[in-house]
């Protein structure tokens, strides 16, 4: 970088020949300038390398606009999909995503050391999605005034926003889905074992299983990983008797069964076996799985999850009457073609 | 936020009972502190609030240790793992990554405000992933010396590192591999026209092709959209004559050909129709595709990004010694089942 005096806003307005108030529009989103005076803005600024300096800025409001984003299992095209939602609905506030990416899926490791990193940065707020958190790190992020905000995840922490889908609903509306197609040896596919996601789902679908008096055929571990779901899969039907139905715990390990079961089992789906999944991912709807499968609201999550923030970061998050909010977004049946009638 | 006076790194070395400079090196990566002091300064640090002051630092040393990422195109999932390869390779080396997602793929339309955006961030530097850059914004980040690397295109505008795979190779590969397995009505599906990606791999495609003295059979553009692909193939598949083999510009829009090949038009690949793509994405190694494709190394053109940004953050990139780096990293036939012989 410049090791040189920067340029200062009135060089640019005298180098560009307009007002201070101009250069300051041109670089205010949303603000009225007239194109020939800001391609006259943008010329001059270009020439002397001119920045407007918002962590400068930073320093005197107290707020840097940037929300720290935490986020690991990208590979699961879910988390791609709210990245870009997000992304959008913060630049559309006017703050910006300073991304961290975990590997600590996987592993259901927690990601404190990355927070700490991340606090560094005096962001305004975190989202954390699909990792887990300490209550240490959340006690810390509390007393610094951070609100945090959990994206498809709860946690009984204290002073801890999370927003998730209604996964106790989406689990009875894949087992009712198995159920009314006629399936008697319904097994389901677990995710993480610690996820909430995975343990809400499940509650769910053995709700509805047991109003229906019926028990669950088998239940196996794919640990929302493409190749474990695939092995899960060889070995439930390795059985002498295998499911005709099965719920994966989402949509990625969904596409791991039928992609087992048609391509190196034989079997078909759904004549055979039929798949529910829990997502709605975009390759659900590609014409080789056409999946049926339980849809998480992303944008109806995403904005809940703005909406939570800017909230709390407009309070005081450390104030005796700081609650924090728990938001529930519906989930519905998508049906496709991979359960029978 | 808090409007209290927040607290020094001095009271939380007094809460916790150690030295101020265990304190700071408690929030060193990689400094080394004793687990047991560590955990009382983060106990203290939560009680107090503290929260070392990254952007306060800034302001001293004129970096912000944060790189801004422009990206669009999540729909492909070359780019999610582009993210995250990246992410991690900058927090390795103590950069953040600033993120900016843009929908300017579809539209090929710039990028300019949202740069204008990020440059008031202070970045170290611009990774401009698929998208587009025009050489005014281009010459003001070169101004204001901020490297910026181009990733995975190439741009003839002045000052701008890139890196990018053998385009040109690639599309040789995929040719070849259609002309060895007898195909001899091979066709290819172009992405967008405007892409440096899709030009450099057609010439390359077309270059083999001539080569051979063998035609392009058929040409249709798929835009590097899954839908598009699909419209593009039933278009080119309903033809009194189809091809026997086709080349697709990346992988997201093969594995829409291999989908609408199979599912809606009943024909069998690589047994009707042969099919390479580009890229090498997870999903081409799914059992339900086994994409023979040609592999962009993604490690290696991230860790080229990331040495092309330091060494240019480390060095004064305004001087007149500058000169922009192009960086080709090599590419490969992965072999898999979707190309006959």
């Amino acid at each position: 970088m410049s090791l040189t005096k920067p340029a200062t806003l009135s060089d640019v307005a005298l180098l560009a020949g307009v007002s201070e108030s101009a250069v300051s529009r041109t670089y205010t989103p949303g603000a009225s300038v007239a194109p020939a005076t800001r391609e006259r803005v943008l010329q001059a600024a270009a020439q002397l390398g001119y920045r407007p300096n918002a962590i400068a800025r930073t320093l005197t409001t107290r707020r840097s606009r940037m929300i720290g984003v935490v986020v690991s299992y990208l590979q699961n095209q879910f988390y791609p999909v709210v990245i870009e939602k997000l992304s959008q609905a913060l630049q559309h506030h006017g703050y910006h995503v300073l991304l961290f990416v975990s590997d600590g899926h996987e592993t259901g490791a927690t990601v404190d050391d990355q927070l700490m990193d991340v606090m560094q940065y005096q962001v305004d707020g975190l989202v954390l999605a699909s990792v887990t958190l300490s209550s240490a790190i959340a006690k810390g992020c509390r007393a610094a005034g951070v609100p945090v905000v959990l994206f498809n995840r709860t946690a009984p922490i204290d002073g801890v926003h999370s927003v998730a889908s209604d996964n106790h609903a989406g689990g009875c509306l894949a087992a009712q889905a198995l159920l009314q197609a006629g399936c008697s040896r319904i097994a389901y596919l677990a995710g993480l074992e610690d996820a909430s996601t995975q343990i809400e789902r499940e509650q769910g679908f053995n709700h509805a299983l047991r109003e229906a008096q019926v028990d669950v055929f088998a239940r196996t571990v794919g640990h929302y990983s493409y190749e474990r779901a695939c092995e899960a899969t060889r070995q439930l039907f390795s059985r002498a008797i295998i499911p005709d139905g099965i719920f994966a715990a989402n949509d990625h390990m969904a596409l791991a069964v039928m992609d087992t079961l048609r391509s190196e089992l034989g079997l078909k789906v759904p004549q055979d076996v039929s798949v529910v999944g829990f997502d709605n991912v975009p390759q659900s709807a590609w014409l080789a799985y056409g999946l049926t499968t339980i849809e998480q609201d992303a944008q109806a999550m995403v904005n809940a999850t703005v909406e939570v923030l800017i909230e709390a970061i407009e309070s005081d998050s450390r104030s005796d009457s700081f609650e924090a909010r728990e938001v529930i977004t519906p989930v519905r049946l998508i049906r496709r073609s991979t359960v029978t009638g």
